[in-house]
Parts: structure tokens; sequence; C-alpha cells
């Protein structure tokens, strides 16, 4: 199946929340790609990965990045997609380095962020993107919501 | 046209926030109805618009709010749609208290946060989530995104 | 005994905290019930627990609970008894915003907050509160201060 | 009337939220008396204001402070009563500083912190605490509560 | 020799920062006494120990508290004496709050911080406080300074 | 003469931070240029900013930015000049947003940053920079440094 | 009189802080000599303020100043007298910037901080600490108290 | 060869970011000296180290330090090449009592602060200032950009 979400991580350190996305879109039903794409040291690739995304079908982009979190800023000034940014804890400060990063974006150019370290959110988060428009989609929330109610 | 997108606000004195998500959807020609409602003062009140919006067609939910910010989280808890949290500067700390009582949802159920104060990007991303499956509304986006880097 | 403290927990994982409260709520010989219960994933039950409380002798309620720690606060919209908040420091963070979300409260809807992790003394004030009206709480309490001096 | 809450305030210049204090305690028709003693400057006459509380009727006790708030903590170490702390903003800060010193006490000694410049809250849990036991104020509470949802 | 520093724990949990603080003394030949009592669980003995120092010929008093760190400051209300705070980071936050209940006194009550766990350093102040007066422990300091730059 | 040093904006309304850095690079003598082009909302022209000045003869690129500040590290991505970012204070938060979001950068990508509001701090370091292999501009930072002790 | 307290200041602009340790010196009858000399802008000068205070009879040095606010701990460096921090609050953090570059000392070279703009309570340590050995201000500041107590 | 860049930690504690440093300079070719040297506890020794490095050919100064972190600070007290300071976290706090003391210095006197525990950037800053006037070294970083991107 063609994918609808494309996750982006800015590095393999990263991977255990890009995991944690990959589990709960698997979870939902949404197909995805994934790449490893650093803003600041793969900028070209990083661009191309935001600007052919709407033409390739995708309908959501996850970007994933700690510290001066820049990903998922760079990726929506490319994009007319919805972008969701996931924060990541790094070695030093306690997460708020990258939440400021993602979160404070200046008018014209928003990304969506979640927790610090909330992958498995955005994979639902993007998913109701889709399911805004998709009855199958809104299906499977519905479900997961009453699962999540009896756990 | 019916509307697409559920402002709520969680009180009277956001009027400002509420009026720059307004002026921005007016300008992506997005449909969209408002309402004012606390999550603790009128909690029936609040869960009912959550709950119904779906069915009444709306796509994306904003919801506007300060100090303990739980608008946008009760909202989520009851719908299955994207949820758009604005956090709100108060009158003592710097808004970070909003920032977290918005971004920090536990798993299962997410919100979308933007920047502190951020309606009006509140009111870009709820037409990226129409736009993702919605041509009319990514060309109007492509058609914005072209204006700014002209500013 | 019928409980005149009821504990609610946000999640499982907050399990340490919960036992705090009821091994000082033992303690001090007062009698109480004990929920899990998500604000956000199972909001309806949480809600009847709030509004039924009062009715089924409940003199305080306890809310425990971590990162948007909205549990407090809706339990604190859907009844008039007080409500004692209980934040939890989660995984990233350092507890800042669990204390915010449920100290920060709207005028017309009250939480009392404790200290991050501060099970113990939320079950010391309930007792307080109790003992404010009940001469049995009250003498128990200045036993425990006695107590407390001398360790 | 005797009054049932004592208020104290740490210095005249908390004035403005000692007067939301009693605003709301009156509208609640919840009796009160009112001194302003600080913790640092005036340490007898707190300590003799939070021990003689109790034998005069007193049934909760609101203190006030900002910055190095130790007010309610000095407060709550000379008594059983349920002592209820106000964080005030000062000069330089953003409130957090009296927050931190109200809301982290030890185990054995709890305040029940509300928002910073909290005060009419503050009122409201002393009411909720005092209706705990006494129809009478759970009726009034009650019928705020209405209210509240109407405005 | 008779006492000229007298050392407060709040608490014992925090004897690791007293042991810094009897090693430096010990290393400048201060005299000194040490005694455990907490501001809010014994409350009349420390404010004795407060009053009493100076007619007992102590100089500097060095207070070691964690989270809502109010023992410096009550100290600091019954005495005329210097008084030493050491914040001591605790369980959850990152130490912030003892400093701000610590460092953040109103005017006419000073307490005198040092860093964060900076029992050490403590120590070193009170020889310089004593030492300014006194020529013998201004000796000390001045070759304990040049040791350190031999380090 | 050929401008050393090339400064950027990431919105028009820091130009009182970017007329700061003018006033001082004027003052030392250094040439410069001088653009306003967003990393967000102006990505390509940031970006083609960026690579060229190396070829251009720049030697340095001051890059200022409030809120989520990308503009210095998405600059820094695409030139091995070194590039000193400016955070800027915005309407909410104290600054440290834009002072992660710069400071924060990831191994292998550096950005110099220097206070929040810093413009001045930014042209003096820009022209050590230069100076550190140009007589003419280390004399004068020699006789500016004189001057500054004067004052 | 020979002065007894040296206090400098980092920049003419703190000159109200400034004000403020003088009018308390000054109804304590503290002698005292005043400078302004900036850490970073005229370090000898300052080195040798610090340098010569002992053998010049003061006994101790109040050192005023924000952001990165090094001079206490520059003095510090240079002398075995008591050094009081008192940290500005300046244009864009809260001083917490200030506070933490003053207080957070390293081992060995401790400086004494007071409140955030906490020139007053400066002046009043330095009495305390001069008053510990001196029984003329022991008295002043005796008699203070009790003026403190009835305001 | 002789040194272009001079290495200065505040503790032998920091030997770990020291590393760091030394291993992005070998990595880069540039050649370093390196020096322990406290601001604190050995200032003459520091401030020799400052003063002398341009006349002994150094170009760029990197400066670690942890807590109060006066070293970069004082070292741009005395010279007028740039100072690249890298913050380090401490057993406290997160890291921002080192970041703020190193960025946030007064007009005229900047550091150029890399991320907290950054060292590795410091050097591939310090490589780029060098290379700024350098081909030797501009080409040496374009490479490294190179093998950033392949990795």
């Amino acid at each position: 199946m063609k994918p609808l979400v494309r996750i982006l991580l800015g590095s393999k350190s990263d991977m255990k929340i890009g995991d944690g996305i990959k589990e709960y879109l698997d979870k939902l039903k949404v197909p995805y790609d994934f790449h490893i794409s650093s803003a600041h040291r793969k900028p070209e690739n990083t661009v191309n990965l935001a600007k052919d995304a709407k033409d390739e079908g995708i309908k959501v982009i996850i970007a994933v990045a700690g510290m001066a979190a820049h990903l998922p800023g760079v990726v929506a000034a490319h994009t007319t997609l919805p972008v969701i940014g996931v924060p990541v804890k790094g070695p030093t400060l306690t997460g708020e380095d990258a939440l400021y990063s993602i979160v404070q974006m200046p008018t014209g150019v928003p990304v969506a962020s979640v927790a610090i370290n909330g992958g498995k959110n955005a994979a639902i988060l993007a998913c109701q993107i889709i399911g805004a428009s998709d009855k199958k989609y809104s299906d499977l929330l519905a479900e997961y919501k009453k699962e999540l109610a009896e756990t």
C-alpha cells in the first residue's frame, strides 16, 4: 500500500522514539515510509523529502528531533502538508530545548507539537488527521479509543 | 457553508487569540463555528461540543486555554478528530504552564500544540489538516505560502 | 467503615504514589476507596466517580496524575468537595509539567496541590480536612504531630 | 458570627490578593478574621495565630506570601488544621519562587497550594473544606457552581 | 574549644551535605556544634537553637534544607547572627525549589545562600565571616587559598 | 569596500537588534551587508544567502531570530563559515526559547550564540573573528577595549 | 570613619540597587566606600579593589551584577573576605541568569547570594557579619529587628 | 606546529569534554595547547593564559566550565581574540546555570557559547574561525561537511 505518513528522524539516536511511532501506525494500519535525515547534516535531502511528500501521496509528516530541534520546522517550511513534531529529551536539559524549538514556530509556518518523547501520540494524531477525511481510519480510531478505555 | 473547524475558547479573556484564529480561517476560506465553553466551569457543554463535532461535519477542533489549560485535553478525550491546542500566556507565569498542560498529553490521547498565543498558526494548521485530503484548501495554502515569501 | 476519602489514580504507573497515600491514610485510620481512572482514557467513568462521591459520603478526593495532569481539575469540575491534586514526576521533565497542570486552576474551580510525588502529604491533608470538623481525626493528627517531632 | 477561616498576609503589599479572598468568602457567606503577620518579621505573633486558631473555632487557615514564601509552611508547622497557601508573584521572578516555597513541603507537614495569585480560589477551597462537613456551605457552593456555568 | 559555628540540618537525609560542612570546618580548624532539627517537624527546638546561638558564643549559623527549604529563613527570623543557607537537591526538581526558598528572602531578614548542595563552601564562608574579625582564621584561609591554587 | 560580515534577520520585527549590530560594525569599521530573510517563510533565499557567502568574500555570518529561532542553524547547515546566532526575546517566554533553539545545535554544525538580544556583542565577536587573522581589526579592537575601560 | 564595607557595582545601570544598599548601611551606621567597576570591562581595577580591601580595613565586600554576573565571583577569587553577591534582574530573563552566575560557585571560592535585586538585605547581611564580632553593630541590629516587627 | 587554539578547562572534572575538543581538533588538523586553570582558584595564571595568547600566535581560545561558569568571560575580559565558551552540566541543575553564566555576557565583552557539553562543536567552530581566513582549514571543513552528510 502507498504510504500516507512520512516519518523523519533527525538522528539515529532517536530510533527508540521512531520505533514507537511505527508500532502505533502499524496498530492503526496506517501505511508509512521512514527516513533518517538531519536538517543540519543533510539539509538538501531533508528538503527534498519535505517537498516531494505531497506529490507522492503523503498526507502527514512526522518529524522527530532533540536539542535545537529544527527538523520539523525546516520540513514545514517546504510543504503545505501538516507536520507533527516530536521533541526528544537530550543528554543535558530535560527536553524543554527541543520542545521550544519545535512548538514556538512563527506565524505562517505551524508545527503540531506532541509531548516530549511522545512518538506514539504522533502516530495517533497522524491517523486522526487522515481519519478526519477517511472513514476507514476514523473507525479504526473509534475502536482504539474503546480499547483504551478498557485497559 | 457548513463549518469544518470548531473553535473553543476556555474563557472570554482569550478573545484576542480567538480573533486571530478567525482572521486566518477567513483568509483561508475555511468555514468554522465558535464557542466559549470552559472545561472546568461548563464541563457538560464542553464535552457535548467535542462529542457532537464529528457527526456535525467538523474535521478539526481548535481549543484555546491558559494557565492549567485542560480544555484541549478534555476535548481530545471525547473525540477521534484531531484537536489543536493553543496555550495562552496568563497573568503570572510566562505561558509555560499552559504549554505543558496542553502538550504533555499521555499516550492514547494526543493534542497538537502550537506556540504560546499562536492562534493564527492554529488556523493555518487546521487548514493544512483539511487540505491534506481536499485540493481546494491545499491550493489555497500553496497560494498563501507564496504570499508569505513575498512579504 | 464507609470510606471518607476517594483516591483516584490517572494511571497504573503511579501506583507507588498511590501506595504512599494508602499507607498514611491507614496510619491515620481514615477509611478510603481506591480507583484507577484516567481523565483522558476513561472520561465518563472519571466524571461519575467525581459526581457521585458526595452522595456516597466521601468528604475529600485525592487525584494523582503526571505530565498534563488534568485528572484533579476534571474531578474538581464535577464536585463541590475539596480535591487534592498530587503531581507526579514523569520520564522527561522534572515534574513541573504536572505541578503547573494541577495548581494553575482558573478562578471558580480550585484544586489543592501538594508537592511533586507528595502522596503521603495528600493523605495527611485529607485527614486535616476531615479533622477540621471531626475531633476523632484531629486528635489522631495531634498524636501524629508529636510522633513526628520525636523522630 | 464566629470566624471559621483565618486569613494571614505575609506583607501589606499582598493586600490585593487579600481583598480577593475576602470578596469570595463574603460571597460564600463564610465568616473570617484577617491578620497581617510576617513569618520572618513577626515570627512569635505568626506562631500564636497558628497555634490558637483551632481553639478559637477556626477550621481553615489561608496564608498568602511571595518570594521565599515561608508563611504557609510556618503556620502548618504549628497547627493540625488544613492550611491553604497562596503564592504571590513578586517583582523579579514569575511567581515560581513563591509556588515552590509553598508547595514543596516535606512529608508530615502539608500545605494546600492554589494558583499563583489565586486568592479567590483559596476562598472557595476553604469553603469546600468547611462544606465537606456542613451542609449549609456545600449548598452555597452548589449554587455558586451553577452560577459559574451560566456566566 | 567553644563552638563558633552552629550547623543545622533539616533532615537526616541531608547528612552527606552535613558531612561536607564538617570536613571543611575541621580543615579550617573552626569549632562547631551540630543539630538535626526540622523547621516544620520540630519548630520549637529549631527556634531555640536559633535564639540561643548568640549568647552561647556562636558567630555564624549554617542551615541545610531541601524542597521548600524554610529552615534557614526560620532561623534568620530569630537571630541577628549571619545565617548561611545550603539548598539541597531533592528527588524531583533539580534543586531550584530549595534555592528559591532560601535565597528569595524578603527585605529585613537576609539569608546568605551558597550553591545547591554547596555545603563545603558554606563552611569556608563561615570561616571567612569569622576571619573578617579574627586574624587566626583569616591566616588559615590565606593558606587554604594558596593550597587551592596549587591543586 | 566589500562586505566581510553578512547580517541576516529572521523578521522585520527584530530590526532594533539589527540596528545595534550595524552600529557596532560601523564603530569597528567592519564592512557588511544586510538581509531580512526568514528560514521558514523564504527558505530558498535564506539557503542561497548562506551558500554564496563564502565565495562573495564574507568571513562571518550573523543570524538574528526569536521564538523557535532556526535561522542561525539553517544558515550553519549550508556554509563552513562561522555563524553567530543572536536569540531575540519574544512576546511570551523570556527569550529562553530562542536561546535554546540557537545554542543547542547537534555535533557537526555549531552556532556561536551570544546573549539574548545581544546584537552589539555579535558585532564585536564578528570583528574578533576577522581580527584573529587581520591586524587592522585586532588593532581596532584593542582601541575599543581601552575605551570600554574608560567609560 | 574608615569604611568597613566595600560596595562594587558592575554597571552604572544598577545604581538603583546600589542606592538601596547605601540607604540600609546608613540606617545601620556601617561606614562604606563605593565603586563602579565591571569585572569584564575594567578587570584590573576590579581585581585591585578586591585584593586591597583587607589591608584597607574592609570586612565585607558587596558586589552587584546582572546577566552573566561574574563580579562577585571574580572578587571572591582575590580575597579571603566574605563576599556578598546581589543578582540583578536584566532586560530579558527574570533574573535567574544573574542568580545562577552568582550562587553556583565551585568549591573553594564561596559567594553569599541574597535575593534577586536584594540590595537592602545585602546591607543587613554585611552588618550581621560585622556584628558577629562587634557588639555595637549587633546591638544596632537588635534594635532594627524590633522596629521591623512593629511596622 | 605552533598551536592556533588554546583550550582552557576550569576543572579536571571536565576532562571528558576536553577530550572531545581534542578529538575534533585532531580530526581537523588544528594544532592546540591545553591547560587546566580555574578562573576562581588560579586567577593570575588564567589571566596570563588569556593575555599572552595573542602574542603566542593563538587565534581562538576555547574555555570550558560548569556551574557559575566564569572562565570564558574572565578570559574574554583579557584578550581581543574570539573566545568560545562550553557550558558543562553539573551535578545539580541541568546545565542552564553554566549556559547562562557563559552566554549572558554584557555589551563589550562577548563570549561565543556552544551547546551544553558541546565540546566537539567548540572545536569545529574554532576551525571555522581560523578557516575564515585560511583556505587550508576551510577546505578541511568542506571535506568534513561532506563526510557528515554521508554518515
